[in-house]
């Protein structure tokens, strides 16, 4: 079978290797498509090197089909749809006797800690199974990842109906968290400094509005009858927004961190004070998070034919990222052999 | 009557005001102790001038007795016993309309923005009134606000019962919180890194740990089996100890900001994602604080003697503000006039 490997900066080849029968406990599937994400990206430039074990196969938003079933597995079938839930958790340390599996303390994150999706037929824990409705194609079905994604994060939020909602920075996950939380039953606002992204929003229904244009804080005080707003999203990962983002917030309001940041930013602990804010991270997602995503992408909630700009075969992964890292793409799918159903 | 005034700059005195009689939805009060804290320090310092109109009488923490009670007001007489919650809103700011009256939009804060409890004879609203139990002494009533500052940091933090608990500061508002928290049953740690309060709080029954003596967050992680701290309060205000608040807190764990910060700090965002930790801002009281407060010192659970180290006549305020501000004392109390009760 064929499987994209990646050997250290900026290297990813396509190499043949074994078919591995499933272990008694595993399920094994035959892989129909692969997003690709930025986090794979960071691995692409080598961010991650001491994480990844090389060769690494990465890819951990997919979906595909039962091939085969290990011989102690029940409840599963061959031909049946799939997504996977890329997390294994240790079980034992204090986050999961707390009830916090998804962000063990030891978590192995699936196509980083430990082989990805971007292989022919890839073995799997069958606890990490998602089934897919007959209404769900395999190629909307890849983007379950990001999209539960967003569901954990606008839960995070607290997102009620009727919220007030900002979401900083309008990339794949801003736009989806936008989605899921007018789905919800809110007003949302995207804060994006770049015109495309801007106009790739706006396509999509939302309020994009630019942050260097004006007095970003009078706005949302204005639009919130000087409340402020419910919930704000950074979703940026700009220090920029990190700084203004606690103005934009009513009291006792959230602002739910979703960006990664390298480094520390400068937080206005003076207004979280003042306004008794909540800042509360979010990260990965839980099984409810999985089955709400695939349920927003099986009503066609999520724009799917409009986030994913591009599809392309499994030889050309590197150069998809590549093109990733440019910013032209929202969501690139890696299409594993030619599907049969209807795009 | 005699009321301490602030002048600007270092400047308190003493002067001589007409008694006036309470307005018909006003009670007036006869002070009997007045406690001084780091607000009446900052506007001592002159660091308030443009919130306050001078001459001011500061004071918000105290005690006193009912001595007139206006026309229109019911469920009061003269001779009852005291404290007062130093706080006015205007009920109709998007703060107040959503329940958090406390944290108005637009509060009056009784002592700074409005005359405070620096006079013999102080008329306020009915509704700021706090009863005192004939348990508790006028003295020990007059740390009742600063104790509901702790009660409502403790309840923001959400502290239980077998909870560890970090308290990142060692000052009279740190003491407090983590006399509060061992109350709700919580194990208590405080870290502070000047000796002799370190000495004071050890006294109190309290382990203190020296910040600078060596790995914090290895510490704090061996304590807790592995965890994480279930909640850390930030009452330092230093800048070092935010950036390394949140390497303390367990997964899901809470981190309550105290401390008043004059200017962005840096913040290790990536923990707060990392670990899903929530960082909540959290701001003066609420009545039930105030209530909790009142059965806390009339149980004789806060330390109140150990606390106020120095009583002083009125017309020494201002050399009692500039003692406190040298850092040598917890609690300085003013006493109105000699009270016949015991001390
Ligand atoms: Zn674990
Ligand atoms: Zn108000």
């Amino acid at each position: 079978m064929r499987a994209a490997t990646y050997r250290g900066d900026r290297n990813i080849s396509v190499q043949s290797l074994p078919v591995a029968d499933p272990a008694p406990d595993q399920v094994q599937l035959s892989v129909a498509y692969v997003g690709l994400c930025g986090t794979d990206l960071h691995v692409f430039h080598g961010d991650m090197d001491r994480r990844v074990s090389m060769p690494a196969v990465l890819g951990h938003e997919m979906s595909g089909t039962i091939s085969a079933v290990g011989a102690s597995v029940t409840g599963w079938a061959p031909g049946e749809r799939v997504s996977v839930i890329p997390l294994v958790w240790d079980g034992t340390c204090p986050a999961c006797r707390a009830g916090h599996q998804h962000i063990c303390q030891n978590l192995d994150f699936v196509g980083i800690d430990s082989p990805g999706a971007l292989q022919e037929r890839w073995n799997v824990r069958p606890d990490t199974l998602v089934r897919l409705p007959d209404t769900l194609s395999l190629r909307h079905a890849a983007l379950t990842e990001p999209v539960a994604v967003a569901v954990h994060d606008v839960r995070r939020g607290e997102v009620a109906a009727g919220d007030r909602v900002v979401v900083l920075g309008g990339g794949p996950i801003g736009v989806l968290i936008a989605t899921v939380a007018a789905e919800f039953g809110a007003e949302v606002v995207v804060v994006e400094p770049d015109a495309h992204r801007r106009a790739v929003v706006a396509s999509l229904g939302f309020r994009a509005i630019d942050p260097g244009a004006g007095d970003l804080s009078g706005w949302v005080d204005s639009w919130s009858g000087g409340a402020g707003a419910d919930v704000v999203f950074e979703v940026s990962g700009a220090a920029s927004a990190v700084l203004s983002a606690t103005d934009l917030v009513k009291v006792r309001g959230r602002l739910v961190v979703v960006a990664i940041h390298g480094q520390p930013r400068p937080v206005d602990l003076h207004r979280i004070f003042w306004r008794e804010l909540t800042v509360v991270g979010a990260r990965v997602y839980q099984r409810a998070d999985f089955d709400t995503a695939v349920e927003l992408l099986a009503r066609q909630v999520v724009p799917a034919d409009r986030l994913i700009t591009r599809t392309v075969p499994l030889e050309e992964t590197g150069a998809a990222l590549t093109a990733l890292g440019h910013g032209a793409e929202l969501k690139v799918l890696v299409e594993l052999e030619r599907q049969r159903e209807a795009a």
